[in-house]
């Protein structure tokens, strides 16, 4: 496809951001025209309803009441996709859109998760642009900064904190000593989480994050195989103990490869708190990137939320309109790899280890002993009898161990009667 | 100029940059060819002294004595220069490849901050792209992001640490408890300095590095007025008297725009210790963006060195070779805009002033008094008495205050007789 002079435009999914962008675009029509040195106009816009509440005020001819309709219009060059979801229309939209050659700027980390590989083997054979930035921690440029800014670097690993909500909420148990409930729904309160925040907090979204940012770091296709620990279980309990060894607790995704092996996995971490990660709060996202020849690199912003997406959704837009056609996955399809997936089993951490156990003789020797004969073994104990007396908590630092042992060592403590409650396990970020 | 399926380059220049990115390209060549989609060749290099020393190998053809021989050559499509300078041969080889039709990437700070305007007019009327990623920051893809992933941005400010050695000065001075001679040494010793480290001390290459992030953030011609004040009179009792205050000392650039006119400055700066900033040591470089929609943005990254240049000298042969022709300064020239400039002077900081004075009565009435006829208001006072016992050192941090009246204060204080050296004067950053 040609770099044309004027780039007709349908966004199709009109909430918060599908507004915001509508906005942006005809306020900044002129300036992002200019510095793309080619035109564009929204010709279509398009939602499941047509009379909800927006601020935004379109033509009554660029209203489309069904998205089917605009795609095998000749006059659309490009589709946005805000509507959301793996499957159902989005999944139709951005499908239909390649197959017809259209460009398609989406925000959907689930739909690219999921489908990438189809929907960037149709685009590279139809000669358009998928653009994906906005579904990758919407203010933090890392896609464009894989494929471009960092092209050079083979990257080795790739990991930060992805999920704006979940960071809000473990700051927020830090900063205001307030429970896990307590904290979400005052988020949600705030608007920091969805009312249904279950993917922010269960990992799922971070999932989608790691799984993209991996095929593009690694020239892969995507992995599927990914270990992933939400927040839920992380309680002020152990924040505090946390702060109290010197760390902080941060929901992190990690993706990196070794022997060969693609290995992803989100869980909480604990992190030094003088490292750079444990200084980023609140809604901020930062991704850090090593590889060679660059050594480390950082990229941080807001995570989320219509300003930080419109950026991205804008970054991708400008992309396709200074009309050089990339591959979606920054190399030829034909190009990618397949690399098989590591075990979280098989790597090696340095652990934290809750236990709550009977307040009685001879409890803290037999753990140990379990430890020991485990291999795992310990770098430092934290023992806090609670107030009622009858139970206590021990908290283990280990030494790095294989994180099979560390899983069998609890496996084999949660079956011992002095133990009340499922053991805790969370790993360590020394790096 | 269409896109070629095979680019021939001429690398101009063969110190460690150049022997490095000599070496990655010949043994990157696939990969760097694959994710662009074209090919590439280094057809020649040249240098000073063909004899020098190097640990790369080049054929015979490859080398040419005179660079003049291949501005005019038709097979060249491509000339990195890594001569450095403003004027010279680095000047006559820009210019002349621009004015021949060639696309020219170039890691000179130096020149494109003093002729980045003209050479700029030259490039957009041959069609053919000026790339200078590696000028900023080499390992921080600062120029890209910009241009491209924050494209949609109207950044109001940019700041940060943008010179590594005097970074790694500063940290290591605070670190090790030595004074600046002793570290400067060091430095030196270790590779962090070369063995003219000027212009990183006297802040001349941050102040290149501003106006070139400044005029692509505000899309504004290069402007030249910028205040520049260096690391060499802070000194180790600064570092001891900072942190005791709860701040770090870091050389840092800032450029913003306020009513309508450009400030620039770079100098020696009190950073909160639990700022990002203060985070940044060593080598490492960090620049900030503040824009909207965006927000605030940070990209870090080490600042220097053959490996970090060499990540940005690839991402900008990449840009070239994916084939669009790109404004040199994200606009086209006839839009730039022309900014008035701001002085320092009417800036409003947070200052840390240092005097030492004649131990006597009456002094510290004295100097209170003197602030307080400037209309700049005190915040803390920090004496100290020197072992000897006939000088002490007053410090002062004060409110918010126009720079105008900090530094008519310090005129009027420079003239008392209880005053021993010049007083000293550094800024406070609180954003």
């Amino acid at each position: 496809m040609k770099k044309k002079k004027l780039y007709n435009i349908a966004i199709v999914g009109l909430g918060n951001i599908g507004c915001y962008l509508f906005k942006f675009l005809n306020k900044n029509r002129d300036n992002i025209s200019n510095k793309n040195n080619s035109s564009f106009k929204i010709l279509y816009v398009s939602a499941k309803n047509k009379h909800k509440r927006r601020n935004i005020k379109f033509k009554k001819n660029q209203w489309v009441n069904n998205f089917n309709n605009i795609l095998k219009n000749k006059e659309v060059d490009i589709i946005v996709e805000l509507i959301g979801g793996a499957e159902g229309p989005a999944k139709k939209l951005v499908f239909g859109a390649l197959s017809n050659k259209k460009h398609v700027v989406t925000a959907n980390k689930a739909l690219i998760s999921k489908y990438g590989d189809k929907l960037s083997m149709i685009a590279e054979k139809n000669k358009v642009n998928l653009e994906y930035e906005a579904s990758v921690c919407g203010g933090v440029p890392i896609i464009r900064s894989i494929k471009e800014g960092l092209i050079a670097n083979k990257i080795n690993r790739i990991y930060g904190i992805l999920n704006g909500t979940s960071n809000y909420i473990l700051s927020s148990m830090e900063i205001n000593k307030t429970t896990f409930r307590e904290t979400i729904n005052k988020a949600i309160k705030l608007g920091y989480a969805e009312s249904d925040p279950s993917s922010d907090i269960n990992g799922a979204d971070v999932a989608s994050k790691v799984k993209i940012l991996s095929c593009l770091s690694f020239n892969s296709f995507i992995n599927k195989k990914i270990h992933v620990e939400g927040i839920k279980d992380v309680d002020d309990e152990d924040i505090t103990n946390a702060n109290k060894l010197g760390y902080k607790i941060k929901l992190m995704g990690f993706s990196e490869i070794l022997n060969n092996k693609i290995f992803q996995r989100v869980h909480p971490t604990l992190v030094k708190k003088s490292s750079y990660i444990a200084g980023v709060n609140g809604v901020l996202n930062a991704v850090i990137v090593e590889g060679n020849p660059i050594g480390k690199n950082i990229i941080q912003g807001e995570g989320a939320g219509p300003s930080a997406t419109t950026s991205a959704l804008v970054s991708d837009i400008s992309s396709i309109l200074r009309g050089n056609i990339k591959f979606p996955f920054a190399i030829s399809n034909k190009r990618r790899k397949n690399y098989s997936s590591g075990k979280i089993q098989d790597l090696f951490f340095s652990s934290y280890i809750r236990l709550n156990v009977k307040d009685k003789y001879g409890v803290l020797s037999d753990v140990t002993k379990i430890f020991s004969n485990n291999k795992v073994s310990i770098k430092r104990v934290l023992q806090n009898p609670y107030k009622n007396k009858k139970k206590s908590s021990i908290v283990i630092i280990t030494h790095r161990s294989k994180d099979n042992d560390i899983q069998k060592t609890l496996k084999t403590l949660a079956k011992k009667s002095y133990i009340i409650q499922k053991p805790k396990l969370l790993r360590i970020e020394n790096g």
